[in-house]
């Protein structure tokens, strides 16, 4: 048996099959993969990595497991799923996902083909584990499955406390103890024991804290933007093939990113944190519906469109949409006098969250800090925004103070 | 300069007339008060009391004042009260505050007379400071007053974080530090910097957690009913006056519990933690209206009228009517978008928290562990309860697992 | 099964015997006694408990056991030792007892007749155990005694880490944990397995650093001093018996202080916190071996001689002077290269600690602030301290700044 | 002003020249170095890097500065000092320091011309500083060099507490805000007020646990050793210089690594943490005064006699000599009875500590797995290591417990 020190959790203790799965290039190769991907250009000490984050992930399913009264080969696949929940990742963990699934069809979990035919698979086959049923759990497939990625899925009760130990932002700090130790299952499906109604709420709390302050800090959605326009034209313009970018590090990434002609340009500027600033930051009321749901395609002629407009070279406009919001937790289960009852049927906070995460939404167009005058208003015209100028220049005037959003910030953005 | 070492703030420097507060008699007796009152009967740990905590607050007014730049013989005066908000408080803090506020007609935070005639006052006066002033700050009165005791005073900052301490229950660890940052005043009232909506709703949403967890745990709660019936008794059938019992600390209060007949019984209890069972549990919605608002000659009443059909001594029932909910923080200021606006006309999440406070709000009727069945029946029909059976006695059959009312606890309940 | 919160070790299960034992009187009277005595006066949030210490010793004795693979009612005697091995406990925890222990021959682990008549020990022979045989365990007899009380025992890894989270000084921060996973059990002695000759350095570390900034703080030692002497005076002057006053819990015992004309004067001291100061504080080089070494007998004719040289009331000059420095921990059994060795013969640390606490000890003597001249005086030509009166009088001048010796206090002493 | 959130220190507020040379490349770059270079691969969540240790320093140095009541441009440059302290690390900081030392005659802190010709310099001197009188300062040069660079420095005060925090290890929580509260000047040099001693002591005991813990873990050194042997192989293969290797980031380096055919290798093993062993593990005692004291032209000369006798490749075989002990906290001033005193005049500890230090040194030889055996008995005779042959195959045989060297390392070393 091993032990190893985790800053969240202390001592874990990996054996068998776990440890084997640890020592895999394909595991090891987390530790190079940062957790928030560019969030550490907000909050410095976020540098924490997916390889720590599934080794809290693999010790609170051991917990959950425990408690749960499962044992034996049922758990171990689900031991070994959580250690391998995140193989998929590419550089940067989410930050370039939509960019790799438009050109590969795979999103993070979807890691069939990766537990296939490497040393991943020889371990899982070696001590009797089909590497397929290990990657449907992942997907979050069977009862088990629910564990590993679901609405009381271990990944994001390990993701808020760290990412909370990391950046220093308190919210995060949810009883993920208490969580582990009152699930239970009831025909099949992963219930919160009676008397847990606040318990649950806290989970969504915690994420609808540190979605604004943290997960979609207006500094980290700049970089994120930044960040997939690069790998766009590193695909573009060299020979790098998705499946290989979904497969590098953030130092291959870094390094690529650097030495082509193409995104050389990005790196300096993420490297000296020389970034874009937002040249419009609109509330969803304020956006035609058709920019919000735009597709892909769609936004880049948007983009071409403006830069054209505000004539500035084509790199200088990134339009950054987030998705309309969703709520995975609200559907949790929960036994309240005795009956199992969805979340948002007993609890009136998670309708309200719904709304809240409305009022948080932004559209967000970034450029250049001396182009984004003319970016600001060649997009109001483009993109139809509803303003009367005042809202949208609001965050370019350099008197004002815009205290939330600067917040935890290294430099004035 | 002295320095005090605090297990929350670290450290807190004192000197000038905040060193000679906190050298009076009437605050360092506070040092016998617990944060808490009967709360450690639920978490062990939660044995903090209101001297550390007018050190915490007085350490954070400070850090206010700092931020909002404001000096000088102001300044100390808001020091002061800081120092002093809680030197009204009687043994227990709330715990029976309101068996005192029913016979001498006060608060804890109503402390006039208290300044007045006492080394407080002499101490006050010494350094120039009208005792009545810094009165007036304490009970929220004036624009500083506002951070003394207002919808984002200094108090409540310091509560959440140090009772998450001491209970180690993480609800309440809220980002202090960037709420006191972020205080602004305009026009004479304190208002969070754009960009802080979050940040409110963030104090909020700590005292929705902390309420059910902690402050309203139905052991805390029966402690309370028991402690207020104790006090009733104390000053009816002893020569102890409410006034001399407002004075008294933990200590003397205990050893008064112990040495008058008609009260020692529930010294006994409290003391070996043999304390009364719910023998009612009720939502909102199945008490009549008459029941909740009733005022406590009505309760006492319908107490005696419950244990005569019972058969047991009135002094084995108490009623526990929780007021109805009410939210003092949804009225903080925020500016949003260059204007004030209250928080509960900006975020959808207040009011769902008063929806919250409804949902968790429950009516108690306690009685000793051998007379639950019978006291919970005739309870029931003297006040009308809207039950088929099944969810008064719920809580009384002991097959059934209640988690989140027992968790926490230390023993049976 | 019971499910506890601690502020330290956060979640503690609680079964069978032991809950059982915690619900006794007992056992719920060490909620009244605080951990460390008068400390809170140095530091004011040092106000936890003998029982929140008993339960995480408790919980350290179960995951000891763990480790060391020992289960059924071996490990149940264990654990019921650690619940109760505080019992023995005056007010006040250590501070009285010297003064206990010369009147019933008694010390706080010496509980074998707390143990034989009463709920505990009906609770122990309902679960088939023998009341002496875990008072011997508690004694430190047998080869599991030595993990409830012995060099490397939980009881002194769960103050250490307990006392750094309540006062806020970090150096008890060891890593429990690790100590607790690292015992082995090798021909019946405890030892700690290979490598760790720095996990048991670091424990007599921890200790060597609380013992001067929190321990043997002299504004602890001062109150230590004053609460010996009433208790002292209680037991001459009053009916209490020095049986009774080792049952009493922290109420009683300050409720007596405040009612017995012999002692009121003290208790009004320390609940105002106006404390005797220093009118020696002497290194060991300047004190005769003769003082060092004397009995309490002798102590208290110098108290008096004194008192009559300085012409102040006897109850005004206190001796304090501690034992001569010994470490327990050296002893401690650690592998080294395969072989089993004590930690002084393998770490140069150990005989260091010995030179470091030689180092720190102290003579004091207090008196009332006004005395302290006078007191001082006759103090070094009664007691012979080898002093030019520059070390003596150090500590009185007023101008000096003594800040170690201040540092974490209240109020200037 | 510009507030930063650290994990450690929490709001950190920088303005002026300090937030224009954080926002430099040369600065901005430190996001890029591991504080702890490898480290990570013995305590995953060991990111942590320069930069936020950097921001640590500063704000560290402004507490000291405010405390000593420094102000004005005295203050500034001492607090760009604090800034730029480590700009002059290569990547992985200190692990091939001696490497660039060999090839470019300069340690990390020789910053002279770092700051003369770039952005840092321009900033300098657009604030009126002269950087040479930083480059001075971060030498340890002058009075409040001390403060930067220094046995009382902030550089180690910050870097203890965050280690402790990133690797979970406890023992570097020392009480840093008291440390810079009680600095004092006197004719011109730091000092401890009086009452320091344990202050100053508990410094140089936090050093003592971590240097075996976690900085000189034997797996820490064993990539150490691996990353200087194949920086020196990048130098010699390739076109990369000594300076600019000086420059490169952890990205850059890396990825020079994965390219270069004499690195690739030992690029794949560090990135898959297939890692060399210890084939020697020896004491002092055991190790000829010669091979301590070699040169690196003699390390290299016997690593091939051993690699020759072996019958393995050259690369295979790392010799790892660490220096004589040295403590620099030793010298520390303390003030005790009113005059100033060097801590080891002081403290018994700090000549133990020496012991302490020569007890963990070791010599280690290392070799991939298959060769350990080969190599140990070659390097044994070619050494002239006095054993008989225990104690240096101790660690190469397989079912031997070696608890503190493989504690909190990820796979079997």
């Amino acid at each position: 048996m091993k032990t190893i020190k985790d800053s969240v959790h202390d001592h874990i203790e990996v054996e068998g099959v776990a440890r084997a799965l640890f020592d895999t290039p394909a595991v090891q190769r987390l530790r190079r993969i940062k957790q928030l991907g560019p969030a550490h250009l907000v909050y410095p000490s976020a540098n924490h990595t997916r390889f720590e984050h599934s080794l809290g992930v693999y010790y609170l399913a051991c917990e959950g497991l425990d408690h749960l009264g499962i044992q034996g080969k049922q758990a171990e696949r689900v031991r070994a799923a959580a250690i391998l929940h995140d193989i998929g990742h590419a550089p940067y963990s989410h930050t370039i996902e939509e960019v790799i699934h438009r050109h590969t069809g795979k999103y993070h979990d979807d890691v069939h083909e990766l537990l296939a035919d490497n040393e991943v698979g020889d371990v899982l086959r070696d001590h009797g584990h089909n590497p397929d049923t290990i990657a449907d759990l992942i997907a979050g497939e069977g009862k088990l499955g629910q564990l590993v990625s679901g609405e009381l899925d271990v990944d994001r009760m390990d993701y808020l406390v760290r990412d909370a130990h990391h950046t220093g932002v308190p919210y995060g700090t949810i009883d993920h103890s208490r969580l582990v130790r009152e699930l239970t299952l009831i025909d099949g499906e992963l219930v919160l024991a009676e008397g847990n109604v606040p318990t649950a709420e806290s989970l969504l709390l915690a994420r609808a804290l540190m979605n604004p302050t943290v997960y979609n800090h207006h500094v980290t959605r700049i970089c994120r933007g930044m960040l997939q326009r690069a790998s766009e034209r590193l695909l573009a313009e060299t020979e790098i093939s998705a499946e290989r970018l979904r497969r590098m590090d953030d130092h291959d990434f870094f390094a690529a990113l650097r030495s082509a002609d193409a995104t050389e340009n990005f790196a300096r500027r993420l490297g000296a944190r020389d970034l874009y600033k937002r040249a419009v930051w609109a509330e969803m009321a304020d956006v035609p519906e058709g920019v919000i749901d735009a597709d892909h395609d769609a936004i880049r002629e948007f983009e071409d469109e403006i830069a054209a407009a505000a004539e500035v070279e084509p790199e200088s406009v990134i339009i950054d949409v987030l998705g309309r919001p969703s709520m995975t937790e609200s559907s949790t289960r929960v036994i309240v006098n005795g009956e199992i009852r969805r979340l948002h049927q007993q609890s009136a906070l998670v309708s309200a969250l719904r709304h809240v995460q409305r009022e948080q939404w932004r559209l967000g167009v970034y450029a250049p800090a001396e182009d984004t005058d003319a970016v600001g208003h060649a997009a109001e015209s483009v993109l139809g925004l509803e303003t009367d100028g005042a809202l949208v220049s609001e965050v370019r005037s350099p008197g004002k103070r815009t205290t939330l959003d600067e917040f935890g910030t290294q430099s004035g953005d």
